[in-house]
């Protein structure tokens, strides 16, 4: 079973709010690429593991992680939505003019159906579907669909590291590239374990984006969420534990889930959103 | 950020494996009427929220507890499809023939798609949708959309009670039925909280099933899944953990989550779904 | 704007209940050949209307005969899922046994979500699609549209035919497929009025089945729903209200919209849907 | 059966054009908060209901209502589509910059796929999905899914209100708004019949749209759209025709429905999408 | 079985690169009135076909010509996502202001998930849906799903061809209108040889559309794509390929399918969309 | 551009047709494995390639190869759709009973919309959906998404081959298994050239299935499918086209497309299905 607390994995601040980051980042919460599949993923390929007790323990650890990481995109399209600074993308990436064109406006839905709050829908709306979650009690084939999610959905983050200039939005997403090398690694540690796998070079997908922006104390880590003391930890002595990595860059390493953000706090409603008068009066209060 | 232990949240047991019954579980899974929407719009609402904190504490728990009722159903979706005894549904509900007919076979994708696993889909295999998660940004809004998803799961769940007479399909749905009594009663203490709010004639919804064959201890208990003891409890003092509850039948009180049921154990993969043979050899090890 | 009265547009009677028959007439409901799809579609086509007006009209009509048979075949799957005897589809169409297992069970749905209900979709459960809605702007293709659902549709609806002995569902079917002869005819009539048209020898499609069969007093009329005795009725010396048939076997004339069936009323909640007590204890009651 | 006249519930009158309000509006037709989905909302649950003949009554008045208000969402989203003068979204809500990023453009498809015509989509062109119209087969249930759509559907309708200054908008949503006030309220009453309800401080949702901009004469009002003169009609002596409001602010009154708006009369083609040339000749002719 | 070659079936030069109309040209591809829908439909119908070969014949050469009319698009909207100069669309559609207002932004999926590429989904980013795929087993319920197909079809061609002053987007679309006009009557040439087809008039749909600016050289000529010299032709005196056409206009003929068009060559990946480094460095080498 | 001819890539036959088994083959046409998904998926990869050209290449070949599975499996839906003779899945898979319970009916569409026909939808008749074809732009996270859809099909193929005791249906499946054989491994081999890749031990996924029951002459084969005579084949001296196959167990080798099965002749039209009466007279006619 599942518990929380009420801090984020990791801060999530915003400099400059801007809508149309906003609904770009709604890819990689609802999109095929982004946080709710890979959660649903790999929940559901750890609930329906049939083979050894140690890839079902590893699934758990990572599919609680990535409720943190929706988590985080989703308090991060809040903070976009709000605030008195007008601030459009202006440095947009590279040489190329059009790339601007591409990125449209924001979505209407963000204040029509969520009086500025986040969907579960991708960056054009559509929802989150899910024929997305693969799980074929094959671990071979899950640990491919795994390795291939994390692959487009690292590549995805970069895409949206390279959109933006605001400072807190890179620090995050410096985070979240980092934990989509590590989530690629471990997915092809059981292969590895499993055969014989080795395909370093390609690592981390996409390679041409440099390591040394991702947060690197992050990126050969496995993460542990198990809090029960009694019960035997997934990761200890694990392949993706210890030992060198699969892209021969790093040593594993394993660490106990720890906030690194604060307890997010969100701006008032807005008045034309028409939330219930008392919420709007009451917002913020603790009790 | 979340946190989960290896257990499930209460007891999950099938005595009679019955696929058809494992079709229909799935609705209660990936349908409408679903733990994963309302674990997901509970949490969205969650993320979202700018009014009072107490209500985003109080969101974030029960976002957190169904995620430990989708483990549970999934697990009684794998059950159900494993063991050696064939056993259709038989005493099927009341003195009409023709529900049985309704019931239609199993899930082919159960096994084509699941090697004999569940789905993020409903009882007819269409997947779970992301419009199904409302998080309007007002907060009465948001309440009735919770009180509409625990009366229709309820409903969904007292229907699936009666579909069974599998004693441990009945003892896991005894207490599902229980926790949506619960979440009823405390989305309409908010709107209480709110306004003035007073329906309790026509709760449980629905009012026609007997609460003596649900279990009681947990119809009226708010679950705090908060492990963070330096962060306020979300229900600390509220309307929603003492007090008379809102359908008068009981006082509201407050547990800490914590798991009654054991770590699941499925079994082996079958030959015929072809996992991966270091799957099929190594099942059931531990390390 | 619209109005109604509480009966139906044709008889509706179910001699022997059939769960798997209440499925398969989903289709007509919820699928892509099905009413849900033609009303919304004429009623778009006629809100989107920028040509002459005597076409918004002829829309507006027949858009607002379709309401009515959504309701004439949700009113059939109710009848269809009630009852005290058990009557599975035995003498299915022609000497093709396969044809049976075919047909496969009901939909679970229809008890787990709808309590003995109909849906808003097709006979695998697959919700309506409102990117079905065909409105183009351009009057040809949309008739061409029309034309398109009243020949799927009117082939659906004599399989549906071929596939039950009862002789309600045959009786209710024999109106419905002559209304598709009617509307196919009405929309080509457009386009022979927009240039010159003659396809007759195709008519009605499919041409197989014996129009003997269909109720005949139904197959060339227009229905006119306008109740406003100010507004010149869409019909008056139209194409499609007098002279020759497209097909050339009849005369178009005009009736007004008249219910010929009665009231519909449905047998209580069984115990096992739970209802609300106070539902199942004033079923049928009128005040 | 149903029945049509010409014109409109209520006026729709447009001042001045804007396809990003246009595409705004969609989400009131065909999004989850819509019209469409109220619409067949009641009328699956009126074709259902296996309760008191009463509530079967109410929902068809109601359902049938909702397809007039398709009908004016329908022709404002035209108005809007039309046009000499280009005036985009300029005194937009509140003293938040930001508010006029997330609008965005217009919806190509509105051009692209219906030659300047409404679409069944939301206002991200996601089509209507049959998922979301509830019919549980428990009044209670179902009843709570009603006044959940009428909440988030008011709420959306307020923050359309907020987005333009345009007179002719303004009005009919102030009117739109009014029938959402009335219908939250009307499914609570059922609720209080089969119990005892009383929630009346939330009420009506958004409780922080002043009711002083709605239009009031229509705010506590049953709509009663049965023509038939022999049945007698739903409202008559009902909790919801009759006596205090809900929400304790008014009296309930019943009124025969009447369309306020006359017959709406769209502008001529535009050359570039390519209607047929007989259409773009006589458009506006009536025979 | 199927085969290729690398070329296309007809140029595709962008002068002016141009992220809205790629957006534009989705609708195209993925939407309801696109070539992916025409493709699988014509194949589908191919494959079930039980009734004379002639027509299975026709469909699967049609059906693979639209393989490469998915490809030259797809094309057309990797030229318009690449390049230096841009060039929003100026010069649009007529004398209606709010034309432009419709258009809006680009698709930030084409560079979050693509790199700068197409998808397979309408210009809402909403994906290709596989109900749209009509094969009914009634040759002629599917012919006339054919027509409607190539009539919207047509029409979407014709307001994409207004909506850009590209002149080689202007000479493809030319092209791909030619043949909409084609495969409308060769779908009306099968009605007619079932039966009695003449509906000249409002042939090709649009009307509207001057047809001295299509390629009037391939609007009435049969692509035959069956390269296996030991079976017949498909075409060899059909109704379709020799003889007057069904509108009246010219003479039907049949042309063996031969690439007008050269092998494509995109432009190498930017920077920032994070292919991976061989990608970028190797980029255009053939070996 | 494409081509096609008349005859079938491998042959496809039935000794006793099956209704629940065509219905379990809609999941390899329709489903998130199948062939669907993958023909759309390469092809856009290719159409979308700024790399280098010889991936390009090789992407056209395999995506045209899948477009002749897709008609193998619809042919083979037909095929057991027909025929007298009632043969139920009888030596269904293993030792395990309920494995039979879970297979279920057929599909009534199938029957419904199909006219005995194959549909674009998965095994429960939910539709192909576009949003499964991935083609981010990144040449690694293709590959893995590719090796992803061949490891998850070929797990696919392997459950239908043990759900089937028709002769004729497991020496299909044997060559479609073979093809998914070669096909991981040159995703793989691209993985290899690109970095350094050897995953050998896990290869063919799922590596349970005994190879020997597969058709091997095509197991570590490259179809090449292009016809032009003066491009140069996308194989010619490729990573593979020659040298070891990346699991070790033989060596890759190019073959030239070349259908080995017949030109598909399916049954006259079942009179209940009502086809057109030409269809049917005519049925099987070749001019």
């Amino acid at each position: 079973m599942f518990y929380h607390d009420k801090k984020l994995q990791y801060t999530v601040k915003v400099d400059k709010p801007n809508p149309q980051f906003a609904r770009a980042l709604q890819q990689a919460i609802g999109g095929i690429e982004g946080e709710i599949r890979v959660c649903l993923q790999y929940l559901f390929q750890a609930w329906n593991a049939r083979g050894p007790v140690r890839y079902r323990d590893m699934l758990l650890n990572t599919g609680t992680e990535e409720m943190a990481h929706i988590e985080m995109l989703a308090t991060a399209v809040c903070l976009n939505l709000q605030g008195a600074h007008s601030s459009v993308i202006e440095s947009i990436v590279g040489d190329d003019p059009l790339m601007e064109k591409i990125i449209g406006g924001g979505d209407p839905r963000h204040f029509l159906s969520g009086g500025m709050g986040a969907l579960a829908a991708d960056a054009n709306g559509v929802p989150f579907n899910g024929s997305w979650v693969v799980s074929s009690g094959n671990i071979a084939s899950d640990m491919f669909a795994n390795v291939m999610a994390e692959s487009t959905g690292r590549t995805l983050a970069t895409r949206l590291y390279e959109m933006t200039d605001d400072a807190g939005m890179k620090d995050m997403l410096a985070f979240l590239i980092a934990r989509d090398t590590m989530h690629q690694q471990q997915w092809l540690a059981v292969l590895e374990e499993l055969g014989h796998g080795d395909i370093r070079g390609v690592l981390p997908i996409p390679n041409s984006f440099p390591q040394s922006q991702e947060h690197q104390e992050f990126s050969y880590a496995f993460v542990d969420t198990n809090i029960d003391p009694d019960s035997r930890s997934a990761g200890q002595n694990r392949r993706w534990t210890q030992g060198p990595s699969i892209d021969g860059k790093s040593e594993f390493r394993e660490i106990k889930a720890q906030p690194v953000g604060d307890e997010p706090m969100l701006a008032p409603p807005i008045p034309e959103g028409h939330a219930q008068t008392e919420q709007i009066e009451q917002a913020g209060q603790k009790s």
